[in-house]
């Protein structure tokens, strides 16, 4: 059984916090006894996310238990942070058997130099920031995770979902991560050096409908053979 | 200013709540003043997500203001929902302007009456249920969204996100609502008509390494001429 202890913060950003939340909860589903999900705040009190929803945290940082799997989340929360949950970072971010951000979970993991000399990416808003920051840092900000060794960080949002499956499928194997994903009906379970800036997305800035009823198509039928 | 209400509940999936929220919120960045988000509950206390995290509502049903899109997200909760809620949804659907489920919500608003005659779809796992439960819904299993008329209604999940940028899109603009897009790292806006099983994830199932990245090549290069 692996805790997964996840981070809570004023102005946290929701998604990256349910996103990986629901995929390890997922296995539970396929797997039952392979996480456990526990949340803390700095003093145990309730966060509010910066899209206005408030949430509980399970304990304090000084009564959570000692993560397998420590994840920060990102946020605009992490622009200014309480300087004891850096500290709290500093501290117990070397024990976890693996450390994880998502999005700008990053810049706290920078902030108390968890980052140092490590590969590192980060919500592409704020990977300029990153490096000129904590230069120290090894800032890519093209991949939408990236892993070294016991550390993984990713880009924005969305992508904790794809990060968190990768590690189920690491750590359960590939058919819970499958399922998983099928339960979440995600659309493609993407590799950490997928493009931030999705080719697919720019594609669909075509304004005309026949096309994106073309791209739609192809999207669809990735086995076809489209030789013309 | 649109109103969206998000009624929350215990055992409420907390993916189908943020994902929309996420999205709406994603518009006040680009677009000041577009939406006002609101949760509530029952009986305005706080509820526990099917995946441990606890949520705390803006309001009770009883105080929540008069929503323009009324959105229910799904979650095991829906299963033996309260009769109070039902009776709710089947005084209050009738008054949004937009009625929105989000994956397994569909029980909710066929369980008020909301869906009779009407086309709708829901996570693939309950679509059975719902036709048979429900005889007066035309329940279409296939698609990520189906829109019919005020009515809106999701298939699993992720699929919430999808179909909130097709909302911002209507209401706000193409470019919000890709902004927003970006700004999430979502891979693709799957159209209300993509299947709720995805070829790509199937196609993900190759074990060989080499094919996985043919396959993950052709996704990032849409566009590309892939003739031999």
């Amino acid at each position: 059984m692996r805790t997964v202890l996840v981070i809570l913060f004023d102005e946290v950003q929701s998604l990256d916090v349910t996103g990986p939340v629901e995929v390890f909860n997922g296995a539970e589903l396929y797997r039952p006894g392979t996480y456990r999900i526990r949340t803390a705040s700095l003093d145990g009190g309730p966060v509010r996310t910066s899209s206005g929803l408030t949430l509980v945290p399970d304990h304090s940082l000084a009564d959570a238990p000692a993560p397998h799997t420590l994840l920060v989340p990102g946020g605009t929360g992490t622009r200014h942070p309480d300087p004891r949950l850096a500290a709290w970072l500093r501290e117990h971010g070397p024990r976890a058997e693996r450390l994880v951000s998502v999005c700008t979970g990053a810049l706290l993991l920078a902030e108390a130099g968890l980052l140092d000399g490590r590969r590192a990416t980060s919500h592409w808003s704020v990977c300029e920031k990153l490096a000129r920051d904590y230069p120290a840092v090894e800032v890519d900000p093209d991949p939408i995770y990236i892993r070294d060794g016991r550390l993984a960080t990713t880009a924005g949002v969305t992508s904790g979902i794809d990060l968190a499956l990768a590690l189920v499928e690491e750590d359960v194997g590939r058919e819970t991560a499958l399922s998983i994903a099928r339960h979440l009906v995600v659309f493609l379970r993407r590799p950490g050096n997928q493009a931030q800036f999705s080719a697919q997305l720019v594609a669909q800035t075509a304004q005309r409908e026949p096309l994106r009823e073309v791209q739609q198509w192809i999207s669809e039928h990735p086995g076809e053979d489209l030789s013309v």
